[in-house]
Parts: C-alpha cells; sequence; structure tokens
C-alpha cells in the first residue's frame, strides 16, 4: 500500500486485537527499561497505543481514554487503562500491575498517585513527543509541576520497532500467506463486466469465511485509467476489457500485518500497459534482488527508480519505493531519497514501484520483506511475471 | 457501538474520502473565523485531519505528514498538504490556496514562510490541544519563537461539530438507511452452524455488491454468552440454537456514519434471556422516548439506567448511554453521568442501553437520534420488538 491516506472513521472502531498478539515482548520491555537507566530517566511515559500492544501485548486503541504504559528505571513497569480493559490485561498474561479508571475519574490525578507511590519525586521524564499530545502534556506538567519533559522517546522506541524478532516474523510469514491467498481469490474473480468493488468484496469475504477477520486497510481494485490515481479507492466502476487491473490488499495476523500489489491483466494489452508493466516489473526484481545487510535505504530507492527514469517513466513514479512494517505499515525503515539508514538484518519494508499515468493506466507491484543474512525473503509469493487472469 | 476499541492498522490505511464529503462548509469556516477574531487570535492551527475535512471537505488521514488548515482573522484561510494530495484537494473546490511539499522538504519551515506572507509576526496563536503532538508545537515554536500557544481550539471546534446542518443530517440519514439494510442481510443469514464471522462476511458483501464500500468499523456478530463482552470482535465461534445474537454495525455515507446495534434470537429463549432483552428494549425506549431538547445527557443516562437498574441489571450495564456522532463516532455530546449539558435542536447521537452478564449472554439495542422541535428522529429504523431470526 502506497501513500495511503484515510477516511476517519475506521480508527475509531475497529474490533480488538486482544490476546492474539501473544502477550509481553520482555526482551524489548527490558531494552526500554535498560535505556531510561542510561539515560537518567525517572519516568518513562509511552501513550502510543500502538507501542503499549507493542511492548505488552495488549492493543487496544483507547480513543479519547487514556492508555499509558509507566516505566521506571528500577520498579517494575504499570499499565493504566480505562477499566473496562483492566480484566482483558489481566487475562492477557501481562506480569505487571494494571490500574484502571472509570470514565468520571481523573486520570492524570490517578497515573501521578500511582507513579508517586514508587517515586515521590520524578524528575527526569521521557515522553513520546510524536505521539503525547499538548493537553496531555500540560495535565502531566500539573500533577508534576517542577518535572521537566524535555526527553524525547520516540527515537528509541522506533530503534526498538526496527529489528524484528522471530515471534514477529513468524506472524508477518502468515499474514503474507493470507495476502497471497487473497490474490488468488481476486484473480479468479476478475474479469469483464464485474465492478471493482464486486472484487473487493469477493476477497474479504473469502478471507472472512476462513476466519481472517480484518484487512490491513480496505482492499484496493482499480482498474485501466482509474489505476491511475494511486490514492484514489476502490469504485463500482466496470471492469472492461484489455485493462490493467491493480489489487493492494492485506491482512492483520496476531496484530502483524501484510501488505502487497499486484497489477494482472484481463484481456491483451496495448504497447504503453505492457510496457509499464514490464519496466515497473523490471525495478521492482531489481530492488528486490538488492537488498542485503549494509544497502542503504536510499540505494534501494535509486536502483528502482534508475530503471524507470531510464525507460522514461520517471515522472510517473511518484512516491517513495517502499515503507517500513510490521504492526503496522508506518514503521521505519522508509525506503526513499534522503535516508542513509543502512539495512540489517529483519529490518522489514515493502518495496512497490508504480508508474501512473493518468488517464491512461497504473501499476503497481509490491512485496514486503525482511533483510536476511545475505538478501531478503519476500513474505508474499505470488507470481509477478504478468498474469492474464482473463483472455 | 459502545466502547470501541481498535486494532492498530486500519487507521493507517483506509481509502480516502475525497470530494464525496460535499465540499467546504463555507458556514462553519467563517464561523471559526469569527472566533479567531474575537479572540485576538492571529493565526489558527487546525491539525486534527478530520476537522479538516469538516472545514475544508477535504477528507484524508496524513498519517505521519502534515495537513494543516491555516486561518487567520483578516484574510483568506490556506491549507497544507502533502504534494500528492494537492491535485485532489484543488479538484475539490476548495475555494482558497493549498500549498504542498514533498517528502524531502521541511514543513514547518513552509507552513511559517506562507504564514509570514499575511503577517509577519503572528504572536497569538490557536492550536487543537487535543489533537497536536508534542514535536509538532516544538515544530512551530522554532519558527515563532516569540509566539504564545496558549489558546486552545478544542472547545470552540466541538461546539462548531456539535449541531448538525441540514446537509450533515441528510447524509446520516442515507448512512441509517444502509446500516437497516445491513441489519436485513444479518438476520436473513444468522442461523445455527455458521460462525459469527459468516454473519459479517455476508453482511459486508451485500453491503460492497451495493456500492456500499465502507463501514465505519469492522462488522460486530456475537452470539450467546460471546456477547457478554461489551468490547469483544467477531469470533469463528459457531451460532447455536436457542442464543441471543448481537449485532452491531455502520457505515460510512459521504463521511458521516451510521452506527446501530440490535440483538435477536435463535431458536427459544429462556427466562434470562428473555428478560434481559425486555429490560434492555424497555431502558432504550424510555431513553429515545425523552429525547427532546432542554434534557441533559446525564438525565437521558439516569432514565435507562434506573430502569436497568431496578430489574436488578445495573452491575451488567457498564458503560454510558450514548456518544455524541456525526462523522465519527467521538464527537459530542456524550450521554453519560456527569454530562448536564442541555440537549438541542439536531445535536446527533447514540441511545444503546446494554446488559452483559459474563458467561450467560449479553444484548445491546442502539439507535443513533438527532433531536428535533419535540423529540428524535431515529437514523435507523429497523424493529427492536424481539425478531427470532430462526426457530
Amino acid at each position: 500500500m502506497q501513500y495511503v491516506t484515510s477516511m476517519v472513521v475506521f480508527k475509531f472502531y475497529c474490533a480488538k486485537i486482544t490476546e492474539k498478539h501473544g502477550g509481553y515482548n520482555m526482551e524489548k520491555l527490558k531494552e526500554l527499561q535498560k535505556y531510561v537507566k542510561e539515560q537518567n530517566l525517572n519516568v518513562a511515559y509511552i501513550s502510543n497505543y500502538e507501542d503499549v500492544q507493542y511492548f505488552t501485548g495488549f492493543g487496544s486503541d483507547p480513543i479519547e481514554r487514556v492508555l499509558a504504559l509507566i516505566v521506571f528505571p528500577d520498579a517494575d513497569p504499570f499499565l493504566f487503562a480505562p477499566a473496562l480493559e483492566v480484566e482483558d490485561i489481566q487475562k492477557s498474561g501481562w506480569p505487571y500491575k494494571v490500574f484502571g479508571y472509570l470514565d468520571h475519574e481523573k486520570p492524570f490525578a490517578m497515573i501521578a498517585d500511582h507513579i508517586k507511590e514508587i517515586n515521590p519525586n520524578p524528575v527526569n521524564w521521557g515522553i513520546e513527543m510524536n505521539n503525547l499530545v499538548v493537553d496531555r502534556l500540560h495535565a502531566l506538567k500539573k500533577e508534576f509541576p517542577s518535572a521537566n519533559f524535555n526527553h524525547d522517546l520516540t527515537p528509541e522506541v522506533q530503534r526498538l520497532h526496527l529489528i524484528k524478532t522471530d515471534d514477529e516474523i513468524e506472524k508477518l510469514r502468515a499474514a503474507g500467506r493470507e495476502a497471497d491467498f487473497a490474490f488468488k481469490v481476486g484473480f479468479e474473480t476478475i474479469k469483464p463486466g464485474i465492478t471493482e468493488a464486486d472484487v473487493a468484496a469477493e476477497i474479504e469475504y473469502q478471507l472472512k469465511k476462513r476466519g481472517v477477520m480484518q484487512m490491513s486497510f480496505p482492499t484496493l481494485i482499480q482498474a485501466g485509467k482509474h489505476a491511475s490515481q494511486p490514492h484514489g479507492d476502490t469504485s463500482t466502476r466496470k471492469i472492461e476489457d484489455n485493462e490493467l487491473v491493480l489489487l493492494d490488499l492485506g491482512t492483520v495476523h496476531d496484530g502483524y500485518i501484510s501488505d502487497a500489489s499486484r497489477t494482472v491483466a484481463v484481456g491483451k494489452l496495448n504497447d504503453t500497459q505492457a510496457d509499464i508493466y514490464k519496466v515497473c516489473l523490471e525495478a521492482q526484481l531489481a530492488a528486490q534482488a538488492a537488498v542485503k545487510p549494509g544497502i542503504t535505504a536510499a540505494e534501494l530507492d535509486k536502483i528502482a527508480r534508475n530503471i524507470i527514469d531510464k525507460a522514461g517513466y520517471g515522472k510517473y513514479f511518484i512516491h517513495r519505493l517502499g515503507h517500513g512494517m510490521g504492526m503496522s505499515e508506518h514503521e521505519f525503515p522508509s525506503i526513499m531519497e534522503g535516508n542513509d539508514l543502512k539495512l540489517e538484518e529483519n529490518m522489514c519494508f515493502s518495496l512497490e514501484p508504480g508508474i501512473y499515468i493518468p488517464g491512461v493506466a497504473g501499476v503497481r507491484i509490491e512485496d514486503c520483506v525482511r533483510v536476511t543474512k545475505d538478501g531478503c525473503e519476500p513474505f508474499t509469493h505470488t507470481a509477478k511475471t504478468l498474469q492474464t487472469v482473463f483472455k
């Protein structure tokens, strides 16, 4: 999925992933605690619910309510959560304390009390500056007026996410297998006369019938010139003969996502359609073949971009080559110009060149991969040579 | 949908609602500008993308990228957005300027330049303190070191959302009709032996076939004792005979949501099942009948709660009676204890009492309504008397 945009409401609902995520991540939690100690912090306040899930195994968007993981240098961490979540958290195997609050109670006063039981006067705080909103920072400052909140935990938390554990990789593989199944359903469904929406409906229906309840995003099916809008959505446009059809989809498996794109032919392609497919595929395969520890994110992007540039389609490749992924698609590393991060084993990201000629056609080919000792392992295995799904 | 919780990934993807939202809301934008002037603010910085959508008609979650609406007391507002969005924004009919930035550019320096063209030294800023994250506030402070950022726009923006316009109400009605259709599909599908997931899959499949591409949250189907977890999710558990089955669902129509719950019988109910249904229905109907301008949110909650309390199930009604809704379900007013807000015409919210007896059964009945001159209008019309969908 590239350059994703979103309608407001999905984030507020969505069924919860509870214990399925496989429990707390003690290894990463200990690493965080070690960091807290090294940095002479008295309290680390983890506010991002995805990060709370990452460390504790308990994943739940509290929306406007308060969910926080509090970590200390020399004491056990605790979770603070809406009261209704407390039982689930306890059942999930979380081995430390969890405190709940009711809607009419004052969460920050309560958090302060719990913290003061461990440290009556914590001065140095670490917060997630890319997540904590201003009014909650004010609420914390009110409870701890002499504390300083100048330490940003974001870089360290992002660093912890970057290298996936074996357990995480296993889940990414499983999600990838679900995406491959989804492509199979899609390829069997696509034919002239049915709508993009029909194809998406059939894919998600067949997945749900297998117990795959969550897509990582609404399945994107775009046919013909509609696919030249790289951030459009699935419509009720009918698929026609002699078109390219772009599928971009993914599932959620135990809290970890898949994300892959294929573009397939219906009927006979004209020269332009055939050529942009060929060039895009070449770019994708070249980038994937180049992945190994030590190469930089920017270098990978350049490899794919050069191929598309040379073929004359450079101005139609209007997004980065890929994004980091794991529990979501907005992890690191970002595979783009300017990112000189050297790739390491078990970093995971997408490789998804695309060529979008406005009003004509669009193609994108995407696998997510993990870096191995000397190359990479893709999580999806659906063929990338041009598939003609309806002749 | 009550006390919703969420898996991480939905919010990062999701197809975009673009122009469908019916363009900018000039009336509300002018009200905001008036407020900015009255409060002697030099700049209002709207960072919440839902609010950007509300005012501009352009709805898109920029994820980690920057999207902002900048409003001045005496000059035209402008939008600042990722470059890839600019064309869509222009096409959407937005009548003012929009500035884009590329991934490798510095968005806050660019925003500062655009602002300084209008006001070289804006001192008094209004920000959305419940949305703006700390590191972005720091970025703004760096660009405007002598400005003050102490004015919170949140209460005013929430107030603007509170009273729905005719156009918004029309969309809420349309979304409600889609939810009614979804219940019809669900009721026809439910029978012993099929799974909760099957029912959810069928509902979403039939909706997609009609071109309803977005649910406002993943359809929740919970049967038997599973329904006693008010924030569980749809599972692959098979529906059995003589159970209550809870359906909680909603769609998105032109950026506005529906959200409704029904609980239906499969086979013959025992006394407890029948009784909790009866009591819950009585509570829901009583609350709905009591809605009118002037009553407070807390009073409504109390009406439903008293009925459930008196029947001896008070401790099993563990959430507020309802939530405000419109573009999402986390709007105002919250229908709960302690909220003494007097309801006014065209406020919109859910009424959804529930009784959840752990390990036994759960029931919830929910309509969203708008306050009318002398009562209320529900957006969903599916029968609430006990439906036995399979005998």
